[in-house]
């Protein structure tokens, strides 16, 4: 099977930044998953000793605790506050920004509204510094039960469709007298979809790695299969399956932004042998 | 003939506005045409003395000067307080507006696009306010010829057609990172706009009445040329001509914001007796 590789893709800047924090601060806890990949939490648990809180209860005072690339809710920030100062943020800067965005445009009086999976760590962080006035959105539809008032700011979660959200800024202005977009796709993610779409172009089939629920991973998986019917969205290469190669002689392989290489490296050798 | 009067046209609260200022100001000098409607000036200059001066030249020191409904620049602003403290604004608020978000997203280092004529005198001044990097386009397509950077500002001449404005809102989002976005066109343009529509749907030819320079009167010919074809543009009675009359049964007619009743009644009593 002949494999080609993405022109971009795996990890980007926010979570290479998150990794080497977590690596040089062993025994630490993350607060929620520290990136959206299983098998790489694991490998920093066991090789540094780093372990995940899945709740602020579950932190003892004073523990170093490191704060996710997808950041965390306000809230939480404060409360964390009161239980330790030994805090290292890794909050993709990425992700700091619509943050920001989001507090200085609520506190400037405009309904803010976020496109984006209202589920996601990195929303529910985004959404509790836009105070009352805010909504997140999936899509233009969801647009219709919403009422915003006639002040809106526009932002997205980082990892989503700039497709998507164009057609969400389009139908908001149809209803609004001032609307402000800030594009908080981040590069990476740009980058990565773009590279997808191109090699699911010129491929038989494709393969895209990184954990199921990751958003910017999820995204890739779409992408791929809107050119290429025979996408694959797998975490590792122990998902993959012989049948998926049969009469296939051209893989293509992406992988989402919090995939690390040692994992893609796995996945490449193995689909090479079929 | 049967004649169908649109449900919104004519004076606008604007145009309104400054008529009443030159009527209680005899003698008093407008910087420009105080509306974009020859006949009504004119009835001005018999009735209350109130002339034009069409460049800050013709104004004499301490002449009591009032600024039309379009606005004036900033700098022609700034010297006509040199040459007199006797200064009537009659500068319809709605144009004010776009005035002031020019200057201050200028100030906020915005680059400000604006969509109108860049011949027209409201446009002229609301440029004046956007400082060196600001650009008027007539359309979507001009703005590939301009370089914006990435954090952009748009507004509209008040009497531009909503729907155009939108495809540049869209045309900008393509390729800038933060856009903000001020719908200011005016409510009554947009009622105009509407009533010509629907008016023009249920008839057999159009009248529009209004000054051929008027922004707003274009607008509402293009539109009513849109739906129907059978549609004429004039500035007053006198201009109608028997042979479009023909074979018709109803004739719609609607007016500028710009256009007196005076001048649509003598237009409504000539086309009834075709």
């Amino acid at each position: 099977m002949q494999i080609k590789l993405a022109d971009s893709c795996g990890f980007c800047f926010g979570v290479k930044r998150a990794i080497r924090l977590a690596e040089s601060n062993r025994d630490s806890i993350t607060m929620g998953e520290l990136i959206h990949n299983h098998r790489e939490t694991e490998r920093l648990r066991e090789g540094f000793g780093v372990r995940i809180a899945n709740s602020i209860c579950e932190i003892a005072s004073n523990s170093r605790v490191i704060i996710r690339t997808h950041g965390i809710e306000r809230e939480t920030r404060a409360k964390l506050g009161e239980i330790t100062q030994d805090i290292i943020d890794a909050t993709c800067p990425y992700v700091t920004k619509p943050q920001k965005i989001a507090e200085t445009m609520s506190g400037e009086g405009y309904f803010v509204v976020i496109y984006g999976d209202r589920m996601h760590p990195e929303v529910k962080g985004v959404l509790s510094y836009a105070g009352e006035r805010a909504a997140v959105v999936a899509d233009a539809k969801e647009l219709l039960s919403i009422k915003t008032g006639d002040r809106v700011a526009l932002i997205s979660q980082t990892t989503k469709a700039i497709s998507s959200f164009n057609l969400i800024a389009s139908a908001l202005l149809e209803r609004v007298s001032e609307l402000r977009i800030f594009k908080t796709i981040c590069n990476a993610t740009f980058e990565n979809q773009e590279a997808t779409r191109n090699l699911a172009k010129e491929v038989d089939m494709m393969i895209i790695v990184g954990g199921k629920n990751s958003s910017n991973t999820k995204q890739l998986y779409t992408i791929a299969k809107e050119v290429c019917s025979q996408s694959y969205l797998i975490e590792d290469a122990t998902e993959l399956q012989a049948q998926w190669f049969s009469g296939k002689s051209v893989c293509g392989i992406s992988a989402g932004a919090s995939t690390p290489d040692w994992i893609i490296n796995e996945v490449i050798k193995k689909a090479k042998d079929f």
